[in-house]
C-alpha cells in the first residue's frame, strides 16, 4: 500500500465543487467550471494542482462510469422517436464541422490521425450542456428541445463509433488489405456481441434475479460492475477503447431489465459516483495538460479551430435541417444549441493526448475550443430563440405525451372531454362500474388497481406526459402518483388533495415533484354531485397581465364555490388547471361554477 | 493518461463476488472469502491475480470509504445504551487478548511496537461477522445480540484510539518528554477538533442546506466527501492514519444532520461503492501479501497467535462479564460471538505492514488468524447459543421498544391496554376528540398528523421497535408506515388492510418491509362498533403446535367473526397477532368474538 497524497485530492475536490457549482450558477454546465479551475490552478497557471498516480487512476475509473452513466441515460426510445429532424440536425452537425476540422489540421500541417481526432473533437456535440439552459430559457417542451436532444444523443454516438475505428487502426502502423479486415471484423464483432448480449443475455440475467427474488441493491451494483469492466475488457481485446464497452454496457442497462427500484437506485449511485466524485477529478486533471502557450504559438490554428468548430456546427446543422421543412431559422436555433463541447470531447481528446496521436498543444487547443464553444451556448441560444418566439415560430412539442387520469368520476370525465382535444388520454379507475360508464361515453377507459406497476403498464405510463390523480382519496392519490414519478418518471404529475386534516397533505407534494390540481386543496364531493345533476355553468375568462394559478385562485376566492379546471393558450392548447403553473396574456381560464 | 489494467480488476472484482457469495451462502461473512480468494488466486498460491498501482489506489479509497461507513453505522444512542455489560465484555473481550498477544511476540522475539500492532489486532471484534449470524440463529432480540453489538462497536473505537496513539509514536524515533507531550497533543487536538467540527459545525451546514431548500443528493454526496477527505488530512497533519478521519467524520454523519432521505441515500451509496465495489479490492488483495510460507517457518508463532487470540477474547469476555450478573455462560456465549476479527483488523494489519512494523511473516499470521477466528463464530456460537437455550438462559431484550400506534379508535385503545402492560405505548391521532378521550381514559396519547416527520420525533419514534397503523384507511396506514420505514427505521412495522377494493394492498407492504395486521384484511368499523357497545367478547387459547398466525387465522376463517389481537409467550409478554409470524407451543392467542 503507497501512501495515499490525500492533500492533493482534497484541493482538486474542492476547486472541482467550487469551479463546477460556480459555472452551474451562471448557467453553464458544472464541466466548464471544472476545466477552467483545473487550467487556473493547475501547472499552467498558478501551480497549486498537479497530477498524481492517484489522481489518474481515479479520474480514468471516474471516466469509465462516466461513460456507463452516458449510456444509461440515452434512451432507444428517444433516437428512434426523434426520426427525421433530429437525424438531420445530428448529421449536418456532425459531417459539416468534422469535415472543416478535418482539413484545418491538415492546413497547418497536421498528420491525418491527428486531423481525424481533431475532426471528432469539433464534430462532437455536448449531451450535459442542454437540459439546464433548456429550463432556463422554458424550451423543455419545444420542438427544438426534443431535436436538440436527439441530435446531440446521435451525434454522441457517431462520435464513438469512429473514435472506435480510429482507435483500431492506430495500433496498425502499416495498413495492408488483410490487416484491415481484421481490424474491422473485430470491432464488428464486439458491437455484435455486446449489443447481443445487452439485448438477450442482460434481460435474462435480470429475470432471473427477479425470480430468484434477488433484492441486494448492492449485490445488482456489484454485477453491474462486472459485466461493465467485463465489457470494457472486451473492447480492448477488440483493439477498442475500454470507453466504449462502458458506453455499451451504459445503453443496456436501462429500465425494465432490473427490478425498476433497484435500476433507478443503481443509476443514482453512477451519477453521484461519476458527476459528484470521479468525473470532476478528471475535468480538472484534463485543466493540467493544458499550456497557455498555444495563444502565442499557435494563435491561428486555436482561433482557426474554435471558429471551424462553430460555424461548421451552426450552419452546418441549419444546412442538412432544411428538408425538414421546418425552417432555415429554426436549423440555426438547433445549430447554436449544439454548439456546446462537453464531456465526451475532454474525454476523446484525452485519449488521443495519451496515445500520443495528438501534441499537448492540439489537446490545449481543444481544450479551449470546448470553454468557448460551451460558453457561447446561452448567449447564442438566447438570442436566436427570442428572435423564433417574435415571429411566433417556436413550435411546442412534447417528448412524452398524454394524460394518465386516476378515478372515472363525472369531474374525471369532464377534465378528460376537454383535455383529449389534444391529446390522448386514458382513465384509470378500480370501479369496474365506473369505467364501463365511462366507456359507453366513449372514454378510452381502463380497470386496474393503480398501485400496481402492471397497471401503469397497461396504460404505456412510460410514454405519457401527465399523471392527473382525480380519486376523492388523497392518500390513493399521493401514492399512485408516488409509483408514477419512481417508477415511470411521468414528468408531469398533478394531485388531488383534499382539505380533510390528518392525511396527505400539499407538502408531502415536493417529495414525489407533483403539484396539486386546481391550485389549491379541494373537496370533490360537491363537484361531483353538481356535475351528475348538471346543475353548474362552465366559464372561461381571458387573462390580461401574466399571473400565478396561486394568485388566481386567491384572486377569487370570494366569489364562492368556483373550480377552475383548465387553462387554454392562444394556440388552443389545453392544460389542467394546476398549481406552480403561470397563466400567461391571451391565455383563458375554464371555471366550473 | 496510464492505460488501466482492466482485466486485473476485473478478475478481482469476480474473484470478491465470487469468494464473499460462497462465504455469505455458508453463513459466514464476505470478507472471509475475499480474503481467501484472494490468498489463492494471488501469488501465495495460484498466482493468477496480482497487485497494481490502480489495484492499491482503490483499495486504498476504498478503506476509507469503508471507515466512513464504519463510522455512520455506529450509533451513540446504542453505544450510550449498550451501558454495564456490554461495556464489561468490551473491556475483558480487548484487555485480555491485547495483553496476551502483545507477550505472545515479544516471547517470540518481536519488537514491542510490532507487538502492540498484534495486540491491536488480536484484541478487535468483528462489526461485520455479527449480525447475519445473530439473525441464523434467531438471537436478534436477545440480551447477548445486545451486548455483542456494543462489544464490537466499543472494541473497534478503542482498537482505533490505540492504533492513533501508535502511528503518532512511530515517526518519533527517540522518544524524550516533549516529543511525547508534543504528539500527544496533536493527537488530542485531531479528536478535540473533529469532534467539535462534527457535533456543532456539520449540523449547522446540514442546518443551512435545509433551509437553502438544498435537495441534490449528488451536492451532499460531494460536499460529505470533502468533508471525509478534509477529516483524512486532518489527521495526516496530526501525524495519524488517515482512515481515523474517514472514521471520525463517518460518525458524525448521522440521522438528523441531513434531510433524513437524503442521507439515507448517501449511506446507501457509501455502502455500496464500499462493500460492493472497492472495499472487496482491499480485501483480495490483502491476501496478496499473505506467505504461505509461515506455516513451515512461523508454524509455532501461527498456532500461538491464533490460541492467544481465541482464548483471550473468549475467556476474557467471561471473566470480565461476571460483575454484569449474567452468569458466566452467558459470558462464554458472548465471548464466541465476539471471536471473529474482520474488516478493521485487516485494515490495521495492513496499514502495519505497509509502515514497515510488521513483518510479511507476521501480517501473514494475523491473516490467517482472521480467518481461522471467523471461522470459529458460527459454530462456537451455535454450541453455546444451545446451551444457553436448553438451559432456558437465554433472556431476550428488545435494542428498540415500545409502540407507535396510529389511529385513538377504540379497538387501538383495546390492544394498547393489553400491550402497554409490558412495554410503553403512545397513540397518536390527527383527531382531536379521539385524542383527548384517549387521554382521559389514561392512555399515553398525542395529537399530530403522523404523515409529517415532526410528528414522529415528538413520538420519540427513533427509539420505538413497533410501529401499528390502525386506522381506517389503508392508504394513510400505508403512507406512515413508509415513513417510519425509511425515516426512523422502526424495526416492527405492522398495518391493517382493509378490504376495500382498488387501494392499498398486501403487496406493497414488502416495499416498506412490513406486515398486515391482524394476519388478514380486516375491515375496522363492524369491530369498532362492537367495542363502543361492548357487545364483544375476549377469548384465549393456548396453542399446541408451532403454527404460522396466517394457518390459524386460516383454521379459523369457518368460526365467524373471529379477531386475533395478541400472542402471549410463556413469560407473559404479548406482542400484537400480525402476518409471518409464528405461534410457538405454549403460546397464548387472544381473540374477539
Amino acid at each position: 500500500m503507497e501512501e495515499l497524497n490525500i492533500i492533493n485530492l482534497l484541493i482538486i475536490l474542492v476547486a472541482a465543487w467550487v469551479g463546477g457549482s460556480t459555472a452551474k450558477k451562471l448557467g453553464y454546465p458544472a464541466i466548464l467550471g471544472e476545466l477552467i479551475i483545473g487550467i487556473l490552478l493547475g501547472p499552467a497557471l498558478f501551480g497549486v494542482l498537479e497530477t498524481s498516480e492517484m489522481i489518474s487512476v481515479l479520474a480514468e475509473v471516474g471516466i469509465i462510469l462516466l461513460m456507463v452513466y452516458i449510456g444509461i441515460e440515452i434512451n432507444f426510445r428517444d433516437l428512434g422517436k426523434a426520426s427525421w429532424p433530429g437525424l438531420l440536425a445530428a448529421i449536418g452537425g456532425f459531417v459539416v464541422p468534422f469535415a472543416l476540422g478535418y482539413y484545418t489540421i491538415i492546413y497547418f500541417g497536421g498528420d491525418p490521425l491527428a486531423a481525424v481526432f481533431v475532426a471528432i473533437a469539433v464534430a462532437v456535440t455536448s449531451l450535459a450542456t442542454k437540459s439546464r439552459i433548456l429550463v432556463d430559457l422554458k424550451l423543455l417542451n419545444t420542438r427544438i428541445a426534443y431535436v436538440l436532444m436527439a441530435g446531440a444523443l446521435i451525434s454522441d454516438t457517431l462520435a464513438l463509433v469512429i473514435f472506435a475505428g480510429i482507435v483500431s487502426f492506430v495500433d496498425l502502423g502499416s495498413i495492408d488489405t488483410m490487416g484491415l479486415i481484421w481490424v474491422a471484423s473485430k470491432a464488428i464483432l464486439f458491437f455484435a456481441f455486446t449489443a447481443l448480449a445487452g439485448i438477450y443475455l442482460l434481460p435474462l440475467l435480470g429475470k432471473y434475479l427477479m425470480k430468484a427474488n434477488v433484492n441486494s441493491r448492492t449485490l445488482h451494483f456489484t454485477l453491474i460492475l462486472i459485466i461493465v469492466f467485463g465489457f470494457c475488457e472486451l473492447a480492448e481485446i477488440a483493439g477498442l477503447h475500454s470507453i466504449l464497452g462502458a458506453f455499451m454496457a451504459g445503453l443496456f442497462i436501462r429500465d425494465g431489465v432490473f427490478n425498476r427500484q433497484i435500476s433507478k437506485e443503481i443509476n443514482n449511485i453512477f451519477h453521484d459516483i461519476s458527476i459528484g466524485f470521479l468525473a470532476p477529478i478528471f475535468f480538472v486533471s484534463a485543466g493540467f495538460n493544458v499550456t497557455l502557450e498555444v495563444f502565442q504559438t499557435d494563435l491561428a490554428m486555436l482561433v482557426t479551430v474554435t471558429l471551424v468548430a462553430m460555424i461548421g456546427k451552426i450552419f452546418g446543422t441549419a444546412l442538412f435541417y432544411l428538408p425538414s421543412g421546418f425552417g432555415w431559422r429554426e436549423g440555426i436555433t438547433v445549430g447554436t444549441g449544439m454548439n456546446g463541447r462537453g464531456a465526451v470531447e475532454i474525454i476523446i481528446a484525452g485519449i488521443g493526448l495519451q496515445m500520443g496521436i495528438i501534441t499537448s498543444e492540439i489537446f490545449s487547443i481543444l481544450v479551449f475550443m470546448a470553454i468557448f464553444t460551451t460558453l457561447t451556448v446561452p448567449v447564442f441560444l438566447t438570442w436566436t430563440t427570442n428572435w423564433l418566439r417574435s415571429r411566433g415560430e417556436l413550435v411546442h412539442q412534447e417528448s412524452r405525451s398524454g394524460y394518465i387520469i386516476l378515478g372515472a368520476n363525472p369531474l374525471s370525465l369532464y377534465l378528460a372531454k376537454h383535455l383529449q382535444q389534444n391529446d390522448e388520454v386514458i382513465i384509470i379507475d378500480a370501479n369496474r362500474e365506473l369505467v364501463n360508464e365511462a366507456k359507453n361515453q366513449g372514454f378510452n377507459s381502463m380497470y386496474g388497481n393503480i398501485l400496481r406497476e402492471e397497471t401503469f403498464e397497461d396504460a404505456k405510463a412510460i410514454e405519457k406526459g401527465t399523471f392527473i390523480a382525480l380519486t376523492e382519496n388523497s392518500e390513493i392519490n399521493f401514492l399512485a402518483t408516488q409509483l408514477a414519478d419512481e417508477a415511470f418518471y411521468i414528468p408531469n404529475k398533478i394531485v388531488l388533495v383534499s382539505p380533510k386534516k390528518g392525511g396527505a397533505d400539499v407538502d408531502m407534494l415536493d417529495r414525489i415533484n407533483a403539484t396539486s390540481m386546481f391550485a389549491d386543496k379541494t373537496e370533490l364531493k360537491p363537484w361531483i354531485r353538481k356535475i351528475s345533476s348538471e346543475n353548474f355553468e362552465e366559464k372561461t375568462v381571458e387573462i390580461r397581465e401574466s399571473i400565478s394559478t396561486r394568485e388566481w385562485v386567491k384572486d377569487h376566492r370570494n366569489e364562492k364555490s368556483i373550480l377552475p379546471i383548465l387553462i387554454t393558450n392562444s394556440e388552443g392548447k389545453k392544460r389542467a388547471f394546476r398549481y406552480n403553473d403561470t397563466i400567461n396574456p391571451e391565455e383563458i381560464v375554464t371555471y366550473l361554477q
